[in-house]
Parts: C-alpha cells; structure tokens; sequence
C-alpha cells in the first residue's frame, strides 16, 4: 500500500480518531430478531487494530458516532476501548466539536470514516476524511482517502496504518511482531491453563 | 452515476414505489432457524432512503408486494414508514391496481423493483421498472433499468436516488446534508442523553 | 444463458433430479450455535425451481443425498417438496441405484449436482453432471456442465432451467408468468386477509 | 492448481499441521449476540479436509493456535479430530516449540497457516507457511505459499490438499473417490435407518 506525502501529512497530526458504525465498522446489513435483538457483522482486522491504537498510540482518543442505537454498539466500544461513544447522534459534527473541547484539540487533528450522506459535513471539515470503497458518489467526492476494503472489510484498520505509518509507529509495531515477543509470567499462565492436549 | 434521459422522464411522474422483498430488499439468502424463526439481511444504504422518501417525498406512497409472509417483514415495513403491505400476494399487478384505485394513480405513475419472473406482469406494464443486477435474464429483459448493485446491496436506494434526481428533490438532500443541519432542542436532549465518555 | 446441444441431449431424459446439500444448496458456510443448532443460507431462487418442479414437472422425482444429518435439511426438503431425502450417507451411487429400482428409471435419467471428491462416482456415472464454479478442479473434469453460480448461488436453479429449456417446458413457464396469471378464489381471499394498509 | 517443486519439497517433510482460527478457518467475521455467544463461519471444504487428515495421514498432527477463546472453539476442534488446541495464546511460537518437544518434531517439519502480524514469528520460522490471499503485504511477504481462497473459503483445505500430493496422498484420495466406496456394514445399517421416502 503505497500512500501519498499528502495525505501522510494530515495523519501526522491526528489525535482523535472518529468514526461512523455501521456500513464502517459492520458491512452494513441489518439482521434483527423476532426478539428485537441486532445481529452485526464485525472485521477481525478492525478488532486488531484497536488493540494496536491501545498498545502504541494511546494518546489518540477513539470516538464512535452513530445516528442509531442498540446494546451491542455499547457492548463493544467497552471491549475495544472507545473513549467516547454517541449513539442516536444526528449532529455528529457538533459531538466531534464537544470531543475537540474536553480534549483541547483542533479540527484538523482530527480524522473520520463515514460512510454516507450524513457524514458529510464531518468529513468535509475534519483534518483527515475516510470513506469505504462502496460508498456513494458524493461522500466519495468529500474524503480524502478511499478504502481498498468495503463496509466492514478492515477499513478501519486501514485508517490506523495510515496513521500509524505517518506517525512513525507502524515500523515499530512491525518490528515487535516479526521478532517472538516475549511474554510476561501473566500471559505465560494464561497460556498454560488454557492450552490442552485434546486427543 | 449518469442516468438516461428516458428514464428520468419516466421517473418524472412516479406517485407510487413498490417493491417485491426478498430478493431486492435483502440478499436473497434464506435462513430459517429451528423456531421457525427466518434471519432476513436488509441494507443500511436502503434503510436511510426510507427515511429520505419520508423527509423529502412524502407524497410518494410505498408499497411492499411479496409472495412470502414473514412476522419481520411487517415489523421492518412499519418501522421504515410503509403505506401499503401485501404478503403471501401472487397476483402482484392486481395488488397494484388495488392500490392505484385507492389513491386515485394511473399506472404510469407506479415504479416497481423485482427480481424474479413472478414479478413480470408488473414490471412489463408498470411506469417504471427495475430489477438487481443478478435478476434472470428474462426480467432484465423486462425493465427500464439494471441496477449496480445486486440483491439486497442498495438497490432500494439506487431507484429512490433516480426518482429524488428526476423530480428536482436530490439537490435539496445534498444541500441539506453539505451544510451542518441545525438540530432542534428535542434532539440536542436526546444526544445528550444517549452520548456519554466510556473511559 | 446459452446452453450446448449435447448438453440439451442429455438433459431431454431427466426424470430424476438428485442434489448434494450442503455446498450445493447451501452457500457451504457452516454456522453451529452453542445448543448445537446449526444455521443454513438457502437461495430464494432455488426455492423457486422447487416450486416450478412441481407445478410445471411433478414426472420428475426431487432427492437429495447428502453425508451429514440436520433436522433443518429434513424440515426443509418436506417444505419444498422432495420426494426422496438420504442423509449419513456416504455411498451416494448407491442411494440412487435405489431410487432408480423404486421409480423404475436408469442412469441416463439421473441428473446430479455434486461440489466435492465424494459426489465423483455419481458424476461420473449419472446421465446429467452439474458443479458449482467454486468445486475442486477434479469435480469440474468429471462434469458435463459448470453453473454460473457458486455454491448457494442459484445453482439447482440453473439446474432446473437447462431440463426445463431441454424438455419443452421453460416456454410454457414464461409465457404463463409474463401474462398476469389469474387467481383461484382461495389465493384471493387469502390476499385479502394479508394485505392491509399500515398507514 | 500447479504447486512450484520448492513448496512440494517442503511439504514433503510436514508431520505436523498448525493454524490460526480465526481469519483463516473463519471468514474472519465477527458476530456477538447480546448473551455473549458468538457465531463463527467455517467452511464445507475445510471440515472434509480434516477427515481426509484423519483417514489418509493420520501421523500428522493438527494444532490449532489461537490468541482468543470461545466454547465453539473449543467444540469444534474436538468434532474435527484437533490434536493440540491452544486458546488465549499470544506467544504462538512457544506454543508450537512445545507441541514439537512432546511429538520430538523439528521447526522444518511444521506447516502454519496464520493470517495477521501476530503470526509472523510462526510463519518466519517454521517449515512450511501459509497465508489467505487478503491477508496484509507483510504476512503475504513472509509465507512460503498464498492461497486461492480468502479467510474462511477453503485455505485449510488447500495446504492439506498440497501436503498430500508431495507426500503422495493425493492420488489415493483420488483413486478411493473416483471407484464407488465399497461401505462397511455399519455404514449401511446407518444409511438405512437415515434414508426415507417423503412423499
């Protein structure tokens, strides 16, 4: 993946990282039960990428905006670390300007993945804009990086190596995972009760 | 996406969408668990153009005509503002002229998505019709227009965008969408109810 | 679809249309909840074909033969109508060596459609072969005929269309459902007791 | 599918089969209902490629490594005859340095098929590597072999199927595949009890 200088640039300066939910980080299909209850499809590479924003880059805040509401979107931004989360948010520009306030940061150290019309305001003004490839016209005309990957296909991961690659992190994390990284005496336990020999 | 000048003409008078459900309205995959209970897979880029028909066009009434009946089918038709719902429906054109007499329409004034060979007489005789772009043959054959995508991937959305183009209403929805929309005091409550800082 | 003469030859003296299950009608996804109930995806338009056997070739005997066992398979080959259902079972030739002695048919009356190593000695033995695009290329050699589809995709709807097309009846099925078919009484009344106006 | 003469060396000496779950048995989905249960995709390709390991080449063992946990896991692995299952690993290569002190194996004797950086160490050690094709730049750079197939579409299948033709197995398979299966008696009771006319 080849990156271009400018958009290297703008990621060099971002310290929130903001994002629409479903049709980004789920492949945009609605499944719901008779129950009422939602079935979402997340990415593996997504769940990765959290982790790696966690472990090498945690002065970059995460931000879920969505326009919807539902138990699981919660459920999740707690296991993956989100630091803030809007649910049945219509104004997101005005939730990124609240998040720009408590954490004294600028609009342009700001970079956002949105997948539709409703994104747009956000995505045109943000530092750094992202859209999945399957996006309509218009949003992509708005952004500046569009996707390899479609709703729910690691674009959010790939946001995170931009920045990453930008900001001098990827290389490191490369580093760290190409050579056996030594595990604590925690992570040795753990491994130890749960690994079996089946047969 | 450019569009044809005879089909924005014959978009031009649409008063009335109908659309067959499986098939086009979701992916086509069936799944019917144990219960009896059936998972059904919609799309979030349709789902957003229900609520554009009932922003921005609420004078065209919406119909959904399936051969099938599914307790969830009634659930979403409600949810995204159907007018009228017609399940376990095998005779799809006179369900339609049923719906033409009620709200004084002439069939000129009826677009209609199917996506499978039950659905010809309409698509044949209706104003405007439309099919995804995995349809058979035969149906293809039959309407003005092939969408991009494929069952249950927008296609919803690609005729709604047509008839919004056709009838002047698309530019207001971009403009309107552009712009930050000012929000009123009863959502700005709700955002704030709904945001909150996990960590 | 063009379809070649030799294989419009052989599928002139299909009186028994036998299918493998999973891979074949099912897109060969194995989904097992917790309770050990296992979810499907099933085509819509192969439900379809099923409903088009009946009505347009009941001559024609449905079966399906497949290695593994799921009360959802029995559940649904009842609801589609097939005449003749084997599951565990692994000696698939056998199987139909027993419908032919039943139903008084031979080989060359036997249509298969099979997407791994195990369906081979059919294949290779049946009058009519048919694969999935996606099967091993050792399957696609001992097959008379490719289907456009992946597995899950449509493919016994191909199936059908191609004995339909070879047998005369796939004219009949058109004109029918290009002309809008009339109701018997019990259909309307049925229409009229789901179809309600929502709004 | 033409295998270049290196890969076949290495997969000569292969005595055992090592992968990660999720991402490369899966289609790297990830799906949480509200109770916490998770639903997994696998693949119809990948289970008969695990009976083929058990009847043809039972000498070599089956690992699975994973750095998550889930009863499913768990489940599956014992319904598809695993060998080692290792949960919650974050160290893999530890992982596979003590499956080979307990079957006295060397590293070149190891094929792994991992999708993700967390594999890399694995994958830049051991004997034989595997990677799906959408698999990042710098797994893809690190294994001996990328698969046809994405996560969940069949790669476990494919490193068996290389394994066997260069030690060869392959042509067994094939040959036991192609003759009609001659059943055991107890296979027959089954097929029986199992086998019924619906109609």
């Amino acid at each position: 993946m080849k990156i271009r200088k400018a958009i290297l640039n703008k990621a060099k300066k971002i310290k929130l990282l903001a994002t629409d939910v479903d049709g980004v980080l789920t492949d945009g299909k609605i499944v719901i039960l008779n129950s009422g209850e939602e079935i979402k499809f997340w990415d593996v590479y997504d769940r990765f990428a959290f982790t790696l924003l966690r472990n090498y880059a945690s002065y970059i805040k995460i931000a879920w905006i969505t326009g919807r509401t539902s138990p699981q979107v919660a459920a999740r931004a707690k296991e993956v670390g989100v630091n803030y989360l809007y649910q049945k948010c219509m104004d997101k520009i005005s939730a990124v300007h609240d998040i720009l306030k408590k954490e004294n940061l600028t609009i342009d150290e700001v970079a956002f993945i949105g997948d539709d019309l409703i994104d747009l305001p956000v995505l045109s003004k943000c530092g750094l804009a992202f859209c999945p490839k399957n996006a309509p016209e218009e949003v992509k005309d708005a952004v500046d990086y569009i996707t390899n990957g479609k709703s729910g296909e690691g674009i959010f991961r790939e946001a995170v190596e931009i920045i990453f690659k930008s900001q001098g992190i990827w290389k490191k994390v490369l580093e760290n995972y190409r050579r056996s990284i030594r595990i604590s005496k925690a992570t040795q336990n753990h491994t130890e009760k749960t690994q079996k020999k089946i047969q």
